[in-house]
């Protein structure tokens, strides 16, 4: 260990959400210290160098409206945005049979169409019944919570096309099988989400808009205003603390300071040995927490040649890999991206593609590419890079968002985001509105540093200051 | 790190799994090394000290019929049971109406009864359709295993007495909450198990029998005989593995050998570094496996009172912490101690007396002992000592056994057990017969010794020897 550093507040984690904390505790005066285990700053926003200078999200890539607090922060920080490429047809593809269509709704028959309209409508009303800041006081929050949403949905729906089709929804906005997922924790979601159409849909929802430069552009941003206060590559192993203040170990650096904020996915605070113990509630809740393991495909082409079709590079199938495929080139178009979300479980065969790189390095991006021919024609088979980025084996993130299984949110309440001593949480997970979504990073980042404003007097800024 | 060591396998915790395994290798003639995080073996079987050699086992602690492999073990150690006392009467104590019984089966009204057998009929009429080596391959294992237990219980029973009987059964089979754990989870565990009335009896069933002098004795024991081929104090960071076998680095020792086993609870092993990755269904599983956060709490008395009233010291009750209790004095009733389960949710309120003493170290046992003397009158108010031990905030061991919540059985499937390269599985959660369980914990050693076995050639006998 380097040395030892002294602060209002030490946050751990340097992802959206602690790297937001720390800059609104700092434009308030208060002297910050933000750890962090890895090389590189964004958590869960990473960029991956696809060609000069052009690059793609492997992790959070998209904002839309209603995000109000990411976009703030992006204009803040001199960012801008631009819209997802929508301009052309959505390729609809099912039992070999593909169709074109516009706007946001597959071609459906008839009685599909009515059959996933009467059961997002049911969602939506069961929904409205849970109240946003304590989901667990829902009149029958004990009956949702004790059964997946797979299963209501598997109940209450009559066609296996509609169980496709809410499969790939669930695959891109909560990276999470639904047969593991609780029940209430979603209806909780599509409540705080404004609603299912807003978090599938691309213009006007939730994947309406992207950061040029890719969204790491955001933690980068806000590191760089932080300067060497942000201590990479220096793991936290401990934390102790007692009323007056924290003690916080790493690799790098040993912070003493009056508050911390954790903004780490909840299960990989159990890397780090806290003192005392943490309440059974939070440390259940850390345990179960459900991290999710989809990864990201990318094919990279010279142009994004589906546009000169009329296509917009939009897939919905139920190919065995690409189940839904999106267009992620750059703004300018200088190449062309294909993406498309491995998930897990449900209408692909996401486990079976995701542990199939150990035994042959080539046989997933094989059968992707095979399904873009499939969908796109023969200019898909010969791209000029291929990509991908899986979320299971990081070396300090336990994976994707994920969510709550069965039980969690009756048993553990808000254990997600109490505070502990003087030990406070952010993190998109304990976010309340587009939990799950950058947007809830950033608006946990400032509800924990608005926690810790509250308790610093403004007497007690101090400049953090070498004890080395 | 002191030394190098070589070995035909290394064998990753020191519980009664890891042990088993290593012993029965040893007796093959094969070099074994054993390496413990802990400063102690037994893993989730420890003695807790009473008095002068009087011990209460703060983990698993019950043998019982058809529990074959633990009971061959406990006898090659020279080991003794004794059965769990049952003579005198029982105590049913509901809606504060106190009631006396003989044999298994509480004093329930007709109507209960009836509507408790139904529930058990039908669960393990379900069981026998559930084939115990694979059962995601049950006809109806989709359905089942999105869902939770304790949802099938509310939905197919008519009475709130029929809830809490089952609730209570299951804290103390399963030490976790019905409303986290896959339905088709538990029926695999009661058909493995011989069904409900076996994993819930005392005489018959899976409490009916003792180690003298405690459960840790069948891991010390062991112990023993592999001297210092056991290295305590040793926690594991990393395995490295390709097709010739394995490095293990841990805090004492670093280990080459051709085959590991690791013998720790799923989540446990998420404390490890493995290199290469893990296939994405056996991270995931380590990091989905729901270990419980049940406590024991012990009042030790001079004798055992109870007797002395014709009572056998057991008791289910609908009261706030002793909600199950049974007589833990030892054999020869030197002192009396009378045991409570305190489960995290369900009947008790487990979650909020579990964190109680984290606020008043003194009102979790003032709030036990009010139940105690509720139900056995007011001798039970003078303890000569309080004893209690909690799993969620041991330094290696992340809690009770716990169980799989919805969507791992047909998700991950066999990834417990399914060997990865040189690395083979033990522990009581790849167990397939009495999973959970310290027998268990012995098959599943004994099945990856046989793993191991089957690949090494007898020709590459070694002795264990330092390289320092």
């Amino acid at each position: 260990m380097d040395e030892q550093q002294q602060a209002d507040v030490v946050v751990i984690g340097a992802g959206v959400s602690g790297l937001t904390a720390a800059r609104r505790l700092d434009q308030a005066g208060h002297a910050v210290v933000v750890v962090e285990a890895d090389d590189r700053v964004g958590g869960r926003t990473v960029n991956l160098d696809v060609a000069d200078g052009v690059i793609t999200e492997g992790g959070g890539q998209w904002v839309g409206p209603g995000q109000d607090r990411v976009l703030a922060l992006v204009d803040e920080l001199g960012l801008s945005t631009f819209d997802t490429f929508v301009d052309g047809k959505s390729i609809y593809l099912r039992k070999g049979r593909q169709r074109r269509y516009d706007g946001t709704i597959p071609p459906l028959r008839p009685h599909v169409l009515a059959d996933y309209a009467q059961a997002q409508l049911r969602l939506e009303r069961m929904a409205r019944s849970v109240p946003l800041d304590a989901p667990w006081t829902a009149r029958k929050a004990r009956e949702w919570d004790a059964t997946t949403f797979g299963r209501w949905i598997d109940a209450n729906t009559a066609t296996e096309e509609t169980r496709l089709l809410f499969t790939l929804a669930f695959t891109v906005t909560s990276s999470e099988d639904l047969h593991s997922t609780s029940l209430l924790q979603q209806l909780f979601r599509i409540a705080a989400c404004g609603g299912m159409d807003h978090m599938v849909n691309i213009t006007g929802g939730a994947q309406e808009a992207r950061v040029i430069g890719g969204t790491q552009r955001i933690a980068l941003r806000m590191a760089e205003d932080l300067g060497d206060r942000v201590v990479l590559d220096s793991p936290v192993s401990a934390i102790s603390y007692d009323d007056r203040g924290v003690l916080v170990r790493s690799a790098r650096v040993e912070v003493r300071a009056r508050r911390a904020i954790v903004a780490m996915a909840p299960p990989d605070v159990e890397r780090i040995r806290i003192t005392p113990d943490l309440p059974v509630r939070r440390a259940m809740l850390q345990r179960r927490w459900a991290t999710g393991s989809e990864s990201k495909l990318f094919a990279i082409y010279d142009r994004p040649f589906w546009r000169e079709q009329g296509l917009n590079g939009q897939a919905v199938t139920d190919l065995p890999v690409a189940n839904y495929v999106v267009d992620n080139s750059p703004p300018d178009a200088s190449v062309g991206i294909l993406l498309a979300f491995l998930g897990t479980a449900g209408a692909g065969h996401g486990l079976h593609w995701s542990d199939a790189l150990l035994d042959d390095p080539t046989a997933r991006r094989d059968a992707f590419l095979a399904d873009l021919v499939t969908i796109f024609g023969p200019q898909a088979a010969q791209p000029t890079a291929y990509l991908e980025k899986g979320w299971t084996n990081e070396p300090w993130i336990s994976g994707c968002v994920g969510s709550r299984p069965p039980g969690l949110l009756t048993q553990y309440t808000d254990a997600d985001r109490r505070p502990v001593g003087p030990i406070h949480w952010a993190g998109t997970e304990t976010a309340i509105v587009n939990q799950g979504y950058i947007d809830g990073a950033v608006s946990a980042g400032e509800r924990a540093a608005d926690e810790v404003g509250r308790v610093l007097e403004p007497t007690t800024v101090t400049t953090a200051r070498s004890m080395s």
